[in-house]
């Protein structure tokens, strides 16, 4: 039995919300609706959190890495010591990077938000590069914020990500003011056909290629008469690899007018897993790209 | 505190599993590396399921259906008092479909297949058409695995799902085989240029419209090569709706030699379930255009 139990109003809509506590800890139970559910956060719950937190700040920054390890990061943060005294730091790693969170709790709202600031601007000092949003968004949504405020477009040739990368930059609303379109070219004859690679070039290096994938991002910007022309080639796996090309080697491309540039990756035997750090790893690449040439 | 606790050994790492009872409640903890999980599990925990059972055999079959609501589903299977005298039925709606689970439990795993089997029958005599598969997949599975059986190969043209189709179909290993390639035709220059819409297509029906999507159908399987070519156009929102073409207008068009076949669909105001609401439309198409030809 709780040691209380109340009523919060729904002004949207029928479905109550409840209140539990027991034993000091409380329970906000509210509707499934985001917009009821919405309202009644900013109604009732919020308010009474600020209460019960006696007027104290809490303000949480979210600095979103990708392209480095956790360990790596770890290390060039040599300055954590120091971080560490204005706010708490967490790391939060996934398959698409690792989310540096900050908190500052203060006795107000000014004070934990020079806090955090304080904090961003010492973490930035270190691994400011790696750092793609100071807001919890994935990647290519960032990308697509820097190619709509310069007004740029982009078209993507992909192999082994199979229509992901694509899929991932039309998940954005208004993404057809940068997308222009997309190629899969899953067989050697999509690659030669659309995007011109030259047989000899596939003859020599290969499919998965460091050749191909420059190639295939030429061919498809000069295609599309893009701004940027990014592209993708591997192998995801499980099968398909080979002792001097094993599954997991990925090359990722991005041309604009001036150079195409590739790297090459090597990723692990999960074939979703290698789809999903392909897209991250050109989405990244495109955005140090873009960054070089910051107007 | 439990009534009873025992550690359970893992014979492929480091972490043991345990096993604690408490009020006629047992709960089994394992490691979360799936190779180790998996071996505990058959090791220990279902053998000690099936001693706690009594030697009761258990038997579960998921009917995978897309394309037909609950509602009608339920108003089709007016059968459904019979099949509930012989297996337990449970309707499972999901953005992709219904999957309708029947569950028979018996004193040997002989009954319990033959109630299965016998429930299955009597629920494909109502909705056969609409079921995809007898296990737990995704369509695009289902899909592939047809196109595999009969050695056939697929292209795709997607508008407003951009890259989502092709990105499902490559997810499955082994697509290289019947998948040739993909076009994310996001631009009008694109569908033109591409896949040879003429442009008085465009001008007269709108990218959105019947003729557009089967143009992109033909246009694909033209420049492809492939036995089947598939297209989707839309308009995914949030933004692009008029009163005449609202968000959530799809067509979805499928073409082999002899036909193309064109749907037209309305979904919600959602962008995201808009993309996968049309991706299981036009794979479902292309599901209903394989079986029509069933050698």
């Amino acid at each position: 039995m709780p040691d209380n139990a109340e009523i919060m109003r729904n002004e949207l809509g029928t479905a109550p919300g409840m209140i539990f506590s027991r034993n000091g800890l409380t329970c906000y139970v509210m509707p499934g609706v985001p917009r009821e559910m919405k309202a009644m956060m900013t109604a009732h719950v919020i308010p009474r959190l600020q209460k019960q937190s006696g007027g104290r700040a809490i303000k949480i920054r979210n600095l979103m890495t990708t392209g480095v390890p956790e360990s790596t990061l770890y290390e060039q943060l040599d300055n954590l010591a120091e971080i560490e005294k204005v706010v708490r730091v967490a790391f939060l790693p996934s398959l698409f990077g690792v989310k540096i969170r900050l908190m500052a709790v203060a006795d107000d709202a000014a004070e934990a938000e020079a806090r955090v600031a304080a904090a961003e601007k010492l973490v930035r000092e270190k691994i400011g590069a790696a750092i793609y949003a100071d807001e919890d968004i994935p990647l290519e949504e960032a990308v697509a914020r820097l190619l709509l405020e310069r007004g740029e477009t982009l078209a993507v040739a992909e192999s082994c990500t199979g229509g992901l990368v694509a899929n991932l930059l039309t998940n954005i609303p208004g993404s057809s003011k940068y997308f222009e379109r997309g190629v899969v070219s899953y067989s050697n004859a999509a690659k030669m056909q659309l995007l011109k690679v030259p047989a000899e070039t596939i003859e020599r290096h290969g499919a998965v290629s460091a050749e191909t994938a420059q190639s295939m991002a030429k061919g498809v910007r000069d295609l599309a008469a893009t701004d940027y022309g990014i592209a993708i080639t591997g192998i995801a796996g499980p099968g398909g690899g080979t002792p001097q090309k094993p599954v997991g080697l990925v090359y990722v491309a991005c041309g604009d007018e001036g150079e195409i540039v590739v790297e090459r990756h090597t990723f692990a035997n999960d074939r979703l897993g290698n789809k999903q750090r392909s897209a991250q790893a050109v989405l990244n690449l495109l955005r140090k790209q873009l960054l070089k040439k910051q107007p």
